[in-house]
């Protein structure tokens, strides 16, 4: 049976203070605790059914499973349906490994202020589907472990690097050609985004910063063929990931 | 102020049979009130709030606008952070003048049983930048007119068209190639989509039917770098309509 403090602390994690407090996040679902289990995280605990336990199948003797009744699981599941399974992962350490050399040879996605859950989510797992191995996230961007985003990730979390760090900064140091998404700029498939660079995507409503728009070595528009005032940000970062997929598939 | 009848059909609008029954839907938000009202659509009625009536500006005698209190309007709206502005608008007639006509030398959007009200939203709004005139439903896809997806098109919906129709019978009667987004079949960057056709995509977790992938011409994948399992069905959706527009802007 699960204790009050077990039941506080899982509850505690849906925020992000607490998150950083226990240095932990919540990852929900059995494909996606497994995929956890089977990356480079720290899987610290995993609550489940006894349904689930089954699905579960072998875990690491080193990764603590606790079996809990439906309606214990109830209390700490933050879904409308619940798969029983919940996993409390390591947050990772702040990257240390982030260099010129793991960025150099390839792209990367830079978000500015993103700030909807689903949407970073969805950016998550479209970029990790096309094989982009790091994100470089603005502070003010909504939390990666928040589980809303790990959930819309759909276990794609588990196999990309995240970094929040101040952008100005990270684009000062790290020189590699960098590309903003704009409304007034050259068209996306016209534009030769060599073989490194970064992709900078801005929030929600506001667009790019000033002060990362002036970084910017050149602004990319996705043409408009109809009416549509704006394109929601994961889809244009989804557009960006699958053009810059197409010119290496399939260089002119 | 509003009567209890006024207050209980806009309620009852949140749900598919009155909206059926009524011949009516919901619109909010400034913005996408004005562009329903802007668009070949019946606007019936407008509820709104002092401070919206002031931002919607000169509405059409025709279009009856109804103003009403703060504490009124919190009574009919379904959004967390309502902008005080709420339209009736009348569900389109059944469309008679789908034809061959209308069809041909377009690529058109093909929905098997697309479920969640986001991802139709989004597909609505992707679709109508990039110019797509028709989104053919299958009967088992998630109401367009449903206020969730509404919103979620940011008043795209108000310049698309949008079928219901059994898909089988579609097909068979409309005869432009047809494109099946499918996990095994050619790359999508390397597929001539011509300059008509109809782009098939599939339900969130089941893919398209069986009976409909035997109607189709040629399977198309979108090539994956990563390890994610799957894409949204929205982001599948917007990489084809962006491939599309490249190749029309950019043939070979």
């Amino acid at each position: 049976m699960l204790s009050k403090a077990q039941i506080s602390i899982v509850n505690a994690l849906q925020h992000k203070k607490f998150r950083t407090q226990h240095g932990l996040f919540i990852v929900e679902g059995i494909k996606s605790v497994l995929e956890f289990v089977n990356s480079s995280y720290q899987v610290q605990k995993i609550y489940a059914t006894a349904e689930a336990v089954t699905k579960l199948g072998k875990i690491p003797h080193k990764i603590k499973l606790e079996e809990v009744s439906t309606h214990d699981f109830e209390k700490i599941t933050a879904l409308k349906s619940p798969q029983g399974a919940l996993a409390l992962v390591e947050l990772p350490k702040a990257d240390a490994a982030l260099s010129e050399d793991v960025l150099k040879g390839k792209h990367s996605l830079v978000l500015d202020d993103v700030q909807d859950p689903g949407n970073l989510g969805t950016i998550i797992r479209t970029a990790e589907w096309f094989g982009i191995r790091h994100i470089i996230c603005s502070i003010g961007t909504v939390d990666a472990y928040n589980p809303k985003v790990v959930q819309a990730t759909m276990g794609s979390l588990s196999r990309i690097n995240i970094h929040y760090l101040p952008l100005e900064d990270f684009l000062d140091k790290y020189r590699l050609p960098t590309f903003g998404a704009l409304l007034d700029g050259q068209d996306i498939y016209a534009t030769d985004f060599g073989n490194e660079g970064f992709i900078i995507m801005g929030n929600e409503g506001k667009g790019i910063r000033k002060s990362i728009i002036d970084k910017i070595d050149k602004a990319v528009t996705i043409p408009r063929i109809g009416d549509a005032e704006s394109l929601n940000v994961a889809v244009a970062s989804t557009i960006f990931c699958s053009e810059l997929t197409r010119q290496k598939k399939y260089p002119k």
